[in-house]
């Protein structure tokens, strides 16, 4: 496990399922994208059917990454991240093992 | 449980319950939200009769999020959050289980 | 327990004895307060008879609010907490339980 | 252990390998380096084959430095950092012991 | 124990050594101490040999605190803070009890 990182493009949002995924996820980064563009990117999180929530708002050339502090664990519910403005958002942050509750086969 | 978000309006204050939510809430961060609105905007909690104190204070244009760091645990005093300014504040974190020091139906 | 606020006025220091407290305080987050002054303001803490130390600096209309993160538990030294400026800065954390070492009648 | 550091110069990239290392990385900062140099610097993070990853995107004399979080343990993959842009990337944090679940000879 | 500040001028390093401390140290913040100086402040760490690696870059009148996440413990080796520019920079953080592995005589 270790680093985890995702580009997200403006128009093309993307699906995280933490189940999916090797371990919980703390994502801690937003940085903006390289391009020309100099309106602002917000990047969004929406789960299910709710309203987007703003994750972030990046400037070009003013404020240009902003560190997040969030987790998806083992049970959570499925989100999507969404880009608008001209430019794509990198979110980075690490993976953990999930707990372990009912530990049959660790070897 | 997982991501956890909620779009305070201007003039429209959010009571939050802790003991009336499913998990303990780390609130993390601020966004300010879409608007034309330039002044700045300034999103506060209130605990019962006291003075509502700022969480942070969002300029459009030059910093519009900002990291926080609260914690609202299932015995805590209910809190109303309120936003002053032109514009909405997306506030996000998530959401872990509270602890269960007497876990008679844990299923 | 749970949320935690502090408006500390410029002039008038804010004395903090974590021992009078009901739990172990994070301090978070500081954000400027309301008023027209434009120069900066910043929060200092001492300790003892030793020169203040900032804690931060904000700056009217570009930077008013700045993350922290220090603790003040049960044991620690008491401290003041005050503001040199033209406005109040607003402090902001969370409290949780100390440490119980010695639960005796924890009901 | 303790203390830990980084330079990272444009155009050359190190690579980092946690099981490598003495402990659990916790890399916690990013800061423009020295130089007359104008233009943004970023840096990224690759695995692998994988395209790199931006961690944070820094502004001379707008901001130059950045918080990070994120984390190198034992068992995670092997990354690289590198800058693009004028200046270096100063990275700093700390190190501490990895878990050690078969402590056969610790002295 | 608790809060910890210390405030580092130009030209005079300050030597830190962990094992003298009275706690495990999390430094969390730096802060653009006073001073009519325009150019910004550097403040660097450095251990043994090597180069000092820069911690934070401060700037008057536009971003003059930045919060860290450093942690100095027990077993640490000593470094040596010190800062280039016009200006000192005050360092906070807070001081916990060291894991006491063997509490022979803890009072």
């Amino acid at each position: 496990m270790g680093f985890w990182g995702l580009e997200v493009k403006p128009g093309k949002p993307q699906p995280y399922s933490p189940q999916n995924e090797q371990g919980k996820l703390h994502l801690t980064q937003a940085t903006l994208g390289a391009g020309l563009g100099n309106g602002k990117s917000v990047i969004q999180c929406s789960v299910g059917d709710k309203k987007p929530i703003y994750l972030c708002s990046l400037l070009p050339n003013k404020n240009e990454c902003c560190p997040l502090n969030l987790e998806f664990d083992d049970g959570d519910e499925p989100v999507e991240f969404s880009v608008t403005g001209d430019r794509s958002i990198h979110l980075t942050g690490y993976l953990e093992a999930f707990d372990e509750e009912y530990d049959e086969d660790d070897d």
